[in-house]
């Protein structure tokens, strides 16, 4: 078995965008998640990408994926990383790729010297709880995401 | 009173730390901050800014200010804002600064076609909880986000 974590490429989208929906049923939440290939094709390889996929294949299969965007914190004064989504497929899990694309990731933050490598979880997902508990990743324990979209967003904007 | 709501400029990036400082006192943890007018001028306006600021200025001053970078939903397929901060100097609150930044960056989501506005908010910051429900925004329950730095950071790239 030969792995590779590599940047994702053009001929990767199809199978990253079956892994988003893949992980929204997962998520409980399937008919929540539209995105389309062209969606992601412009996002990732647009003009100003500000959204960035690290794939794991394994002999040449695409396997796994991690999709990420730049954060800024005031605290340290430097950038980080949002983990979006992570995702391996069923036919490849218990085979350290999640750990490996997230220790891609970890080695993108000390390289580029950000200080956070950051990923929500949802509170029942106990196989990804455990898993990030042997990260000795912390909760941000006390804060809550609030969000406005959709009609509360037009009003806002008014 | 003469209120404008603008771009950050680089000669208010001493406000801009300040008011972050302010923030983090505010927050019950001033010593967690360590931002430094250098990093902030680097972030805001160096070769490819992935962080961005608005200001409100009240009489040519500089009043209130939000800070924000760029997200991706892969269920929504298009970007939003997550907003690090959002601070109103204390002589000039209970006049409508926050809603007015905030209602700037609903207007630049629409007009970019991003779905999200988001931020995090203290689960004991009253104030700011009584404002955010008057804009209808949703506490995304169920989600807890986890991070790893430092020591954890450089276990994980290894």
């Amino acid at each position: 078995m030969s792995v590779t974590i590599r940047e994702a490429r053009p001929d990767d989208v199809d199978a990253l965008v079956r892994f988003v929906h893949e992980l929204a049923a997962y998520e409980r939440e399937p008919e929540s998640c539209h995105l389309t290939a062209a969606q992601l094709h412009t996002a990732l390889f647009g003009d100003s990408p500000a959204v960035f996929a690290a794939v794991a294949t394994v002999d040449d299969e695409v396997a796994a994926m991690a999709l990420w965007f730049v954060t800024f914190s005031t605290w340290t004064g430097v950038h980080g990383i949002h983990l979006e989504d992570l995702y391996v497929s069923p036919a490849h899990r218990r085979h350290g790729l999640a750990r490996a694309l997230l220790a891609d990731l970890a080695r993108t933050c000390l390289d580029r010297g950000w200080s956070r490598l950051e990923w929500a979880v949802l509170d029942w997902n106990t196989p990804a709880l455990d898993f990030y508990a042997t990260l000795s990743s912390v909760p941000t324990a006390g804060w809550t995401t609030h969000r406005v979209d959709g009609d509360a967003l037009r009003a806002l904007a008014t």
